[in-house]
């Protein structure tokens, strides 16, 4: 595939991130970098021209894409609204722009024949744009919603499991960096306004005026309403809520709410995000990733980038499909080697030293147990529960191919692998 | 958009799903439908021909797109190909034919730069294979792993819930046409299996023999089983398991193991389906939704149709990007108009007849309240708390503004709008 020559304005957290994972795809060549300060140090320094004259990235003919990471509505606003009127095609990571200028800047670059990429400025990593764009083609939306914002998910959900009061709790995020110094877009519901906005541009065709939204913070929630939440079988969410109603007009809030416990929503504690998609057809579909961070959200806007330059070098389209599935079989690896912990329940004749023979056994073929219990004895017959430490799946099959040859051991009743939490080992 | 003439194989329960939705979508155009017997009585009867010749349909030169519902391997396997051969893009559901051929007929895709979709093949509704594709484009997969069975889900948490033998569990289930008369391709994991080796296609690019996949069934699990698991902290669940090892190996596995109860695939309880994406960049990304059903599949199917129908029709890339998002503000729905329950936290000065005044002003804006409780009474104030049925929130808002007006109110400490189910009303 030729190269696809791109230029990014920012090179902040998202940008340095969006410059790492470029660096796996050659075909995309990088070519000009805008910053604020040229002289501040940075985590790190793109094999590219740095200007602070971000005109200079958006005049340039060279450059087909624009890489918008700058974040705030001007000058970003204008920059962007340059590139498209120049022929460029944008990646931006930028909700407020968005959600405050969708219309115009949509229609003008339907008038420029040119597309604008968005995936990073909703839920960071979480692929929600390609998913409902692409994969619920067939389905009418009926209701988007979730918890748009790992900020004040933390916080709530810090505040009901210690009973804490806001104000101490967002100290606390701010300490950690979790919480911006001026948590207002944050706490007050905005970030979530504007991602609300794009939702429903992509759900329901048109985007809502961040200001048309009906919008409730969360630093009015007192500890002891998670509390009394609680006893009602509720948890407290600040959650962006669209919903269609008739052929054109919808309601679009966003408001913290007492969710059931019984909906998955409710169970989503911490900085991730988690967004549930309605569809006549399919249902009920949720979507849980990170919503912010460095690389997620630098991954969103390079899966942007590289989707954008395939289709802009597409020789047949077939192709554009196939890209990731191959002509080949995939070999696999020998059970034999899985690192795994187990549990097993043996079936054996209740009798002294059972336990030790097991265990000199186990480790005469170095499997470690990390917990025996013995169960339902009887006159003749007991359960021995074994939980064993991460072992090779080898060594436990011989550990137990000469159990077997052991009188006491009537069977080997259950044996069950232990799902490792990276089952990459 | 010019027409799209497409033809059909199957119109059993997902090929009529495919018709039901098909009609939403004007520009493609349904031609010939071949079934097994013409004869038979059908849920819906398509405004197209109907034949009993499946190769009438894919020969016929004015059929572009051949979508394969028919399911098993053959026929199937050989219709496909002679599509592909004679030039036809393929959108199938067909998880046995793909896995056990899908290198061959990529190669032969691509030799004939014909498009393959499959995303109804995996997961039903869950756009698993759009989101891998395109929204992780710029991640390297390590894993990807979940729950790809709703039948087994099923069976286990039934089996855990009530302490239930498999046997017993599964008759029921079969009573209840959640599992098939003959269970085998679903308890023996060989529906899973199939699914695994098309997620290994799509996660690291090749496909795995469905027969080098290791794979285990829940048969063998036990009540007790479920119970020891429960103790130790875990859950059993049957997982479909690929992971990336090194350049070119993998492992790839169909087990029931003990998932700890702190892994969000560990709560998924019931018939849906759960996927577990874990990329470099992105972190772990879930997605849960319905692995089966008519609608579900069939919404896969059509959206694969229609994506293929645009990229066909491709004037220019852009707009296959921006057919869901407007040039236009949208219009939203007065706050006032809201249906909603609500949690309301009220400050009073503690004396009698106050929660009958109350009622009394909530009567009068038809406010009905679901329960009423008192707290934290002392000398002087008291709290009460109130849970409303669903109202109309202007209701709401009037009734609150005459409470105000009371001498015993002190203060409307707090008033949250509880999560509606169906936010639509």
């Amino acid at each position: 595939m030729a190269n696809v020559v791109v230029g990014m304005l920012g090179l902040g957290t998202v940008g340095s991130g969006v410059v790492k994972l470029l660096s796996n795809h050659p075909t995309i060549q990088l070519k000009k970098v805008a910053v604020r300060d040229l002289a501040k140090a940075r985590e790190i320094s793109p094999d590219c021209e740095l200007t602070d004259n971000p005109e200079a990235v958006v005049n340039d003919p060279e450059i087909e894409v624009l890489i918008e990471v700058m974040g705030g509505e001007q000058p970003a606003l204008k920059l962007i609204t340059d590139a498209i009127n120049s022929g460029k095609h944008v990646v931006t990571a930028n909700k407020e722009v968005l959600a405050k200028n969708g219309p115009e800047l949509f229609r003008k670059a339907r008038e420029k024949e040119v597309a604008i990429f968005f995936e990073a400025s909703v839920a960071g990593g979480v692929p929600l744009i390609s998913t409902i764009q692409k994969g619920l083609e067939a389905n009418q939306i009926s209701s988007v919603f979730g918890i748009l914002n790992g900020t004040t998910n933390f916080i709530l959900s810090k505040m009901e499991k210690e009973a804490l009061p806001f104000a101490q709790v967002l100290k606390e995020a701010q300490d950690l960096g979790f919480a911006e110094a001026d948590p207002t877009s944050d706490v007050e519901g905005f970030d979530v306004a504007y991602k609300l906005s794009i939702l429903t541009a992509l759900a329901f065709g048109k985007f809502v005026k961040p200001d048309d939204i009906y919008r409730e913070g969360i630093t009015k929630i007192a500890a002891e309403d998670l509390e009394h939440a609680a006893e009602f079988g509720y948890r407290i969410k600040l959650l962006g809520m669209a919903a269609r109603l008739k052929k054109d007009a919808i309601s679009a809030r966003v408001q913290p709410v007492l969710v059931p416990l019984s909906h998955s929503i409710a169970s989503l504690s911490g900085a991730s995000n988690g967004i549930v998609v309605r569809g006549d057809a399919v249902g009920e579909l949720m979507m849980i990733g990170p919503g912010a961070g460095q690389l997620p959200t630098a991954s969103a806007v390079v899966g942007d980038v590289v989707n954008l330059a395939t289709a802009l070098r597409l020789q047949d389209f077939a192709s554009y499909f196939h890209t990731k599935v191959g002509g080949d079989w995939q070999t696999v690896q020998d059970p034999d080697e899985w690192q795994s912990a187990y549990y097993l329940r043996l079936a054996v004749d209740d009798h002294p030293g059972v336990i030790g023979r097991i265990g000199t056994i186990f480790g005469e073929h170095e499997i470690s147990i990390s917990s025996i219990i013995q169960r339902g004895v009887t006159a003749e017959a007991a359960n021995v529960i074994i939980v064993t430490h991460p072992v090779k799946t080898g060594n436990l099959n011989r550990a137990l191919a000469t159990l077997s040859k052991e009188n006491f051991l009537s069977s080997i009743a259950s044996r069950l692998a232990i799902f490792e939490d990276s089952p990459e080992q």
